[in-house]
């Protein structure tokens, strides 16, 4: 990509003039499981001027649970934004306070990522439900977050339905629709809350809401929907006319189908413009008014964008679950991949279909680990736990241990698509230590991705490269070199600390426009603001070896357990544990 | 029973004379794996005088271990004669300072119990080899405690000979000889430590050395052996003539052969006389020379009577490990029990065969979860641990853990008779806390015993009673109950915390005869001194028909990893992990 214009004084291409006069800015708000945080960066030179970051104060942790039912996970819009306010104007501040001439007119756009799918219920006003102070202690009326599974007999429905009538909504999203989805929950939403249920004018995705905040478009029939969303979680597609049939709906619930009026027809990918900062909004942010507010998208999207994503190239962002994420020409033949999460033209870049896949729990596993299975004899606090436990388990060798597990604590979203399955570890003796679980669990989470490269490669999809953003990715080399050795290949790591973030800055600039950012293209702004660090995890041959044959173990156990078509009589135990645990728990 | 003689002034059946005139006292030895303790009992009102521990010093709690084999147990023989004094001493200056009158020429004999199959290697004196200068440092010396399991190969290659040329030998073992036992230890030893085999002038089991020290019949071709332990653990057996033949053992290895002729030809019941105290011990321990030492035994069989074995009682020791056993008359026909340990004629009481059932962890894996994995925030002791767990999962119901354990840790001795298995846990989300596993592992360990009552019914030994003793039956009602609602039978739970001490003393008391000790059987002294306490814990109906379901899929668990000839893929998963391990270790 050559000739492009740069701005106001519009130098040839590939020169990057570092007067004041052409500098300009964009901000990326990324919203997690957890906290939210910003990201503010220099268009011209990629520096990173600020970033913040704000834990939701609601429930644990930012979610809210009920002790009766662990499916549920819920969360309180109010944090989404008092943490907005906190994130953009704690950015700007610290690059007012730096040692860099930094001026806030300068920013030209907000880009944003949540995740997802992660509906609000919201009145003909656009306002969630749980503001109101109707609702205001109706679990049902608040957000349900993307980890909410109570919707697994609703997302059964749906698969059967669409299997007998429409299997080609399934093709799309990998043979199964999860509880996980827009449509499951809304379901179950009417069901277990009807009252909250007509009390809901709309339900628009958490990253079409906060676009939607900042530019005062919250009336559901105006908000720019994303189609990263739509396309990932609503079944929605242009080739069968955008969402599910009503009929299809109707059968489901004929309220289902009277929703689907209210809802939307159009869906846009992020380069697009949701819509122009409100002045309202730019006053108490401090940002200049009328800049571009971009289209949200999932926060995997955007970090794969920030993370350097292109044809033959593998993003995993690994957190508290991952996201793996591949583009595929959306002009080229592809096959339905069974077991992905879905294949959407234009949800990771214009032009291209975003092939996403996934584990439900990585870094939630390890935190559940420390924070309820180690003694503090390995440290005071999960930090210093988690230290001592990588310098225990990074001196041994792959098998030593003699443990297995399965990382299907929070179900497996590829390639079984099921949540009603659990964590397994087995090979414990009465020596087992804590430090070797965890290298266990280390290892069966990269057996599971694993099993996801494969699959790709399987339906002609070819990895080439893998890049690793996220926490776990910058934080943890222990694990990065045991994903090297079980994967066999090179481990890269992106260099941004926030590359979700950095994604949604880069969606900003875009939706901007040419002028206003310098980038006439996404891998334009990517060649000039993504990196890898310099540190390459390379897998070790012996070591390799070792954990293919320990895959194949790892692959007996996942097909035990996990494949509904398999003919032992093991395959059920997992879901029939749940059943009993549910019926004894409501009793 | 009525009628028989009750000691020097002749009184009549079923009068008990209290004049001190007529006091006697019997002295039970118990040998543990981590501890040795006494027990002197009033052989008239049942009164325990007095009763000292001693905890072995030697290596992590008396076993010495190599951190590149878990698989090595061993221990040094100088803290079993470090024990023997200080716990015979401490009972009877026990004795002596209470407010009793006691009068320590009354005690009239001793009984010993220990672990087994734990052999010593030992010179032409019975000096065990880990005694001599030579030797002190050599791990293959010392003692082969009952839990190592170093054998493993060796117990193939026993089996499998056994299995084409004398399947006699198995069908009195449960079908296969285990890691655990005189033969595999013997043959390992030889291989791995030729130059302490060629010293060792013969083999002796702990529980037969005790009572030939005290008896100064150390010259192991006078030494009196126990048929608990030859039956049991060498495949003694009257009816082939003692040991396996010469023949079976030259083809395992031409010194086995001639390791036969120096070993013994006869093995007595524990009612029988090992010997007489000896005058240098009577004048060290500060009792009556010439007084009765019993033929030893297994701690379990011991314990067993203590608690009141007889027809139709099973009586469970739950300890670090579970023994299971039963007596049934040898007039009458039993069929070959596939998976039981042993079938032994006078291994529990004369005149029947005793029945050995067991699980190789059961303690031991409470243990290794509190000490590995279990956080400080449950208390700051492994004891407060414990406590507060309990209190926690004592208010769960069945099932709404989610969780199902196998309780393998420590491999699986009836009805597998495998020790190349391994822990499972299943079942764990984000949410699982440690005591919720907790309670899956006691669950797992239920199910584990009710597998064991059913193998004993399948083959026509009822099972009319369970009278439960050892630490965890005594200091564990949670646990109890949890057994009583999964096993959907009362649980008894003997009177005594010392059962396997007062089975001993009573066959002190039996060597001593009837004249001295005032009983003139088994069945009459356990009629006068075991008693069971008063509370029994009923199965609730509801909880029972809970755990029937959740038996089901352990089952299902169970045979899939467990079951040689089951067709599935898994049945060799945690045997190739546990080669894997080895390579790794040894590598």
């Amino acid at each position: 990509m050559v000739g492009h214009f740069r701005g106001i004084d519009h130098p040839s291409a590939g020169q990057h003039k570092s007067s004041d006069m052409n500098k300009r800015y964009s901000l990326g708000l990324d919203y997690g499981t957890n906290s939210c945080r910003s990201l503010l960066v220099d268009l011209e030179t990629g520096e990173e001027l600020g970033s913040t970051v704000f834990n939701y104060p609601s429930g644990e942790s930012g979610i809210l649970t009920d002790s009766r039912d662990p499916n549920i996970a819920r969360q309180n819009p109010q944090d989404y934004l008092d943490g907005m306010v906190a994130i953009i104007t704690g950015a700007l501040d610290q690059a007012k306070k730096s040692d860099r001439e930094f001026d806030s007119e300068r920013v030209v756009g907000i880009g944003v990522d949540t995740t997802g799918s992660t509906p609000i219920p919201v009145n003909a006003d656009g306002t969630p439900l749980g503001l109101l102070e109707e609702f205001r202690s109706d679990l049902h009326a608040m957000v349900w977050l993307w980890k909410d599974h109570t919707a697994h007999e609703e997302a059964g429905e749906i698969t059967n339905l669409a299997a007998k009538e429409h299997p080609e909504y399934l093709a799309k999203c990998g043979g199964a629709y999860s509880s996980e989805w827009f449509w499951s929950k809304i379901l179950r939403l009417k069901r277990v809350a009807p009252k909250v249920f007509v009390a809901a004018h709309s339900f628009v995705e958490h990253c079409d809401w906060i676009p939607a905040v900042l530019s005062g478009n919250t009336d559901p029939g105006r908000t720019a929907r994303s189609v990263c969303a739509a396309g990932h979680k609503a079944m929605f597609n242009a080739s069968w006319g955008g969402l599910p049939a009503k009929n299809f709906l109707t059968k489901l619930d004929p309220d289902l189908g009277t929703l689907r009026d209210r809802l939307y027809s159009r869906a846009l990918s992020s380069d697009q413009l949701a819509g122009r900062l409100s002045p309202n909004w730019a006053k108490k942010l401090g940002l200049k008014p009328g800049i571009a507010i971009a289209v949200g998208a999932f926060d995997a999207h955007m970090g794969a964008v920030g993370a350097g994503i292109k044809e033959g190239t593998l993003v995993k962002i690994l957190g508290t679950s991952t996201c793996d994420l591949m583009i595929h020409p959306n002009q080229q033949p592809l096959a339905d991949v069974p077991g992905l999460c879905g294949v959407v033209d234009g949800s990771v870049l214009p032009g291209y279909f975003g092939l996403e896949a996934g584990q439900s729990a990585v870094g939630d596993i390890f935190l559940w680990f420390v924070n309820h299975l180690v003694p503090d004899s390995y440290g005071g606090t999960p930090a210093a736990k988690f230290e001592n436990m990588e310098r225990a388990l990074a001196v041994q060798k792959p098998g030593e241990t003699g443990l297995l597990a399965l990382d299907w604590n929070n179900g497996n979203r590829t390639i079984l698509t099921d949540v009603r399955l659990s964590g397994m570890i087995l090979g414990q003796t009465l020596h087992t230590k804590a430090h070797e679980i965890y290298r266990a669990l280390i290892e069966a989470t990269a057996f599971g991705a694993l099993t996801i490269i494969n699959r790709f490669e399987e339906f002609g999809v070819k990895v080439e490269e893998v890049i690793n953003t996220g926490g776990l990715a910058v934080k943890n080399p222990t694990l990065m070199q045991i994903y090297a050795d079980v994967l066999g290949r090179p481990m890269k790591v992106s260099r941004s600390g926030q590359t979700c973030a950095l994604g949604a800055a880069i969606f900003g600039a875009m939706a901007a426009g040419a002028v206003d950012s310098g980038f006439d293209s996404v891998p334009d702004a990517q060649r000039a603001l993504c990196r890898i660090q310099e540190t390459v995890y390379e897998p070790d041959r012996r070591r390799h070896s070792t954990y293919a044959r320990l895959y194949g173990l790892y692959r007996q156990v996942h097909d035990a357990f996990g494949t509904a078509t398999w003919s032992g009589r093991v395959n059920h135990v997992m879901k029939e544990l749940i059943a009993i645990r549910e019926e004894q728990r409501m009793a």
